[in-house]
């Protein structure tokens, strides 16, 4: 559990809102809904998955523009044939008509029980009810980032301020997530809000594009693709003009998508612990972020962790088969700082100080070295969760 | 738990022993040696995982003809640097000098801990007591399937007799393997004997490689490529002659090779269930086989079934992120006979009777279909265990 941070920094021209509308069993905050002030820009990632929710190909279509967006969570409206399509229309449709806004500038995001209908009849007045509850402050921003959780034990903010040309700026962001997919509940989502001047150029969306591959794309908890994934940034800060520093902006982003995103596998199902793996090499970044993946999905890794082994042969082996080039005499791997594995040979070290330090700390950083040689050195940085008993006990108890 | 054969056919040419030299601590048989009467011809398949054992290496090199087959369990000899590539060398030499042979006809598998050197002094020994002790017969087959084992709870033969042209002849497998890697230990090793008639040319390769893709090759117990897999045909019934009826042998060896292969799942680490994963479409069979394999590595998957859970969204979900073009629209999906999902809406049914069979039989047959269409349907088969309690304890409660 990772608390809320203390000062919640809010960026200008958002206000936001959280109802129960009955979605959810439980009774819980189950709609949230986010409005700018004015015409904001927006930029948006989405899962690769074949299966996508009707809500994700919405947004796809309609990136760029926003002024609302409005998130369900208990139910995610994905494979539910042409009957979901018209649902998400309905809800951006919705708003629009609480708000005197159109239906295209709504962004919409779902989430929960896969392949059920949508209840309609509940969330039309909840979006009604959202609409004429919309505040600024802390208070309505937490209410909006618990509003979209599933499984989630918590609900996840990170929020700073960064000078720019002496000028001050906010970015925002709150995230969803536990399992790619939990008891049938699909996934990730993330809002990430700025006040700073930004426009959605071809150049801006490939940096945005970068961003998350360095975040949202380097985590996992099963390796389950969802249907449903999202993250999406909304920027009220206007027409950035020439010469405006965005790569700037964008290291800000990156820093904030990180502390997000690796609050997921965090909180991932069951975890006990939070796995970060650094791939080092002089192969590309993409190559070495296929290589960390690799080790973040296998059960045999995820296992040996939440078990406090230092079972340096699964690593190497799960990097040997991720099918990126890589010469094994040249590797060597590191756990919590100890040197276990050199140049293709085993190193003597002391087992039970390796574990003892994989057991007392809730991070546990696997250090991969794969240089051969190269000038120009690349690092990835992933994070997943180790693999418990309370895993299978969360997937496998659970009945449809 | 699957028993032997009542009746285990021998090909001709063959003869076995196995013995306990004390690579592993419980003093359990670790070192099996097969040898033919004459020189055989030999087919193999090599794991992909650029992290491999030296005596992989040195079969990958040797194949083609083979007078013996040395595998020694309770060490895999991977992971250790230029001195483990010298032991695979010294076993082959060993094994030579005992029975008077070339060295590289002599094939080896290593099997068990990763990344510590192979006890040579035990070894050696071990080689010129196994060579004193060959037999033929049923039971030094079952000792040398034995001899094999790691983590495995049964040792695995398949045997049969098939008939051409009024001859008779036989194929006996061995495999052994219960996780790609168990507790540190590695891997699936098989090898399949036969007293028809064969040589290596490339297209019998190519159809052993054929017969390799739909047996060893679409089994998973957690998706792990071990540094050892191997397989390897060992023929001793000389040459074949023009017109020999090949394509029948091939249809024989892949009926044994998934018998073989799907017993590595059913004695998956933790295993509750063996589950067969259908899929059916209009897309070549290799891209069926990615899907199928994709649902069989899913976490989510696993522990459904698991749970006696009939989530066809995780199936779905699972389907649609194996990077495969298909069209959600034009799919369905059936578990154990029962249909969920019809051309990309959900079909009404009783949960509780699909519940049912899962629980039930230790087998679960999942059919997809994935048609567009088109004329040419392919179909692949694909098997897994399950994700239990029993796995996390078998992979997390060993500590190196």
């Amino acid at each position: 559990m990772i608390p809320l941070p203390e000062v919640i920094h809010l960026p200008r021209g958002f206000s936001f809102s959280s109802v129960a509308c009955g979605i959810k069993k439980s009774g819980k905050r189950d709609l949230s809904l986010l409005v700018t002030d004015q015409p904001a820009v927006s930029l948006g990632a989405f899962t690769q998955n074949l299966v996508r929710a009707s809500s994700v190909d919405w947004n796809a279509e309609n990136i760029g523009r926003c002024r609302a967006l409005v998130i369900n969570s208990g139910n995610a409206n994905a494979c539910t044939g042409t009957a979901g399509v018209g649902d998400t229309a309905r809800m951006a449709e919705q708003v629009a008509e609480s708000l005197g806004l159109v239906a295209n500038e709504v962004h919409v995001m779902s989430t929960g029980i896969i392949g059920e209908p949508l209840p309609m009849e509940k969330i039309g007045p909840g979006i009604r009810e959202a609409a004429g509850q919309l505040a600024g402050g802390r208070e309505s921003l937490v209410d909006f980032a618990t509003g979209m959780l599933t499984t989630d034990t918590f609900p996840k903010v990170v929020s700073k301020k960064f000078t720019v040309d002496d000028r001050e700026y906010v970015l925002t962001g709150v995230a969803k997530g536990a399992g790619m997919i939990g008891p049938k509940m699909a996934t990730l989502l993330a809002v990430v809000m700025t006040d700073f001047p930004l426009n959605d150029s071809p150049a801006n969306r490939q940096r945005f594009r970068s961003v998350v591959d360095r975040s949202f794309n380097s985590i996992s908890v099963d390796g389950h693709t969802s249907t449903s994934d999202q993250m999406i940034l909304v920027a009220t800060g206007g027409d950035p003009g020439d010469g405006s520093p965005t790569e700037l902006f964008f290291s800000e982003l990156e820093e904030v998508s990180v502390a997000l995103a690796k609050m997921i596998p965090s909180d991932g199902e069951g975890a006990q612990h939070l796995i970060e793996i650094r791939v080092t090499g002089d192969s590309p970044e993409e190559d070495l972020r296929t290589v960390a993946r690799t080790i973040a999905d296998s059960p045999l890794v995820k296992t040996a962790i939440f078990g406090g082994d230092p079972n340096w042969g699964r690593i190497m082996s799960a990097a040997g088969y991720a099918g990126v080039d890589f010469d094994p005499h040249q590797s060597s791997l590191l756990i919590n700082g100890h040197l276990l594995f050199q140049n293709g040979t085993p190193v003597g070290f002391e087992e039970s100080a390796v574990s003892q330090s994989i057991q007392a700390d809730f991070e546990t950083r696997i250090d991969l070295e794969l240089c051969r040689g190269g000038e120009e050195l690349a690092e990835t940085r992933y994070w997943t969760s180790d693999l418990t008993y309370e895993y299978v006990k969360i997937n496998a108890e659970y009945h449809t």
